[in-house]
């Protein structure tokens, strides 16, 4: 009986591009905007090569689609990313001081302005924008958890 | 013209409840789960007050009812980041080493138990997997960005 097995390895991926705008601000913009791109396009590699071998088949159409998924997912991503670090930088400079506090204002204003470019519906934003806070608080408290 | 506004202080919760199993894993687990259980009940009592500022009134069913909402979203929270943390420190001790890798398999088992317990689709199960892997190491990269 023939039996399909999904085996695969993964090399440690080693992203170190660095690309100096000369504005702090905007450097940890770009950094989080390329790295977090990044882990999208390779999230979404893993997810089409494992359609790929369910379905058993390859053809030139499933590239370009994949291809594009990863263009569109990377740039999605990768511009959350950039807004969140640029904005924890941000406040951090304002606020002058480092806590869990910078992540919650980060993580509001980003969820916010994600949720005002996708979907602008005033009530909805205010909900985003809270479950941003309290996400960028959960993920700041799990740094000191693990 | 009146004009209605928003204004809240929150000052800092200390929650540092701390509750010795006897077992490392298990600690880890409890802790994972009460301290991010905490930040949802806070994100859900942000939510409620502010629909009660916007209707402008406040009735003993919008109590219960926040009340409600505050147990069940804390525990899942709770219950996921716990099940992430545990997951994590159960393979660090099983590679004996700490990086990124960690958090992508600790991500990915999360994920896919999470969704086998609310979905439990074959297909979906793995695509959960994978997303939980990618935003776990995405959220172990920003670690290092901010």
């Amino acid at each position: 009986m023939p039996s399909q097995t999904f085996a695969g390895s993964l090399s440690s991926p080693k992203v170190d591009v660095v690309v100096d705008t000369g504005n702090p601000l905007l450097n940890h913009t770009v950094d989080g905007f390329l790295k977090i791109g990044t882990v999208a396009v390779a999230k979404t590699l893993v997810e089409e090569t494992y359609h790929v071998v369910q379905r058993g088949s390859l053809s030139k159409h499933n590239l370009e689609d994949a291809l594009k998924k990863m263009c569109k997912e990377g740039a999605y991503w990768g511009a959350v990313a950039g807004l969140y670090v640029g904005m924890e930088y941000g406040v951090e400079r304002v606020r002058g001081t480092r806590d869990w506090k910078n992540a919650m204002v980060a993580g509001a204003v980003t969820g916010a302005i994600v949720s005002a470019v996708t979907n602008s519906k005033g009530d909805k934003v205010v909900m985003d924008a809270i479950t941003g806070g309290a996400v960028a608080t959960g993920v700041e408290i799990i740094k000191y958890l693990t």
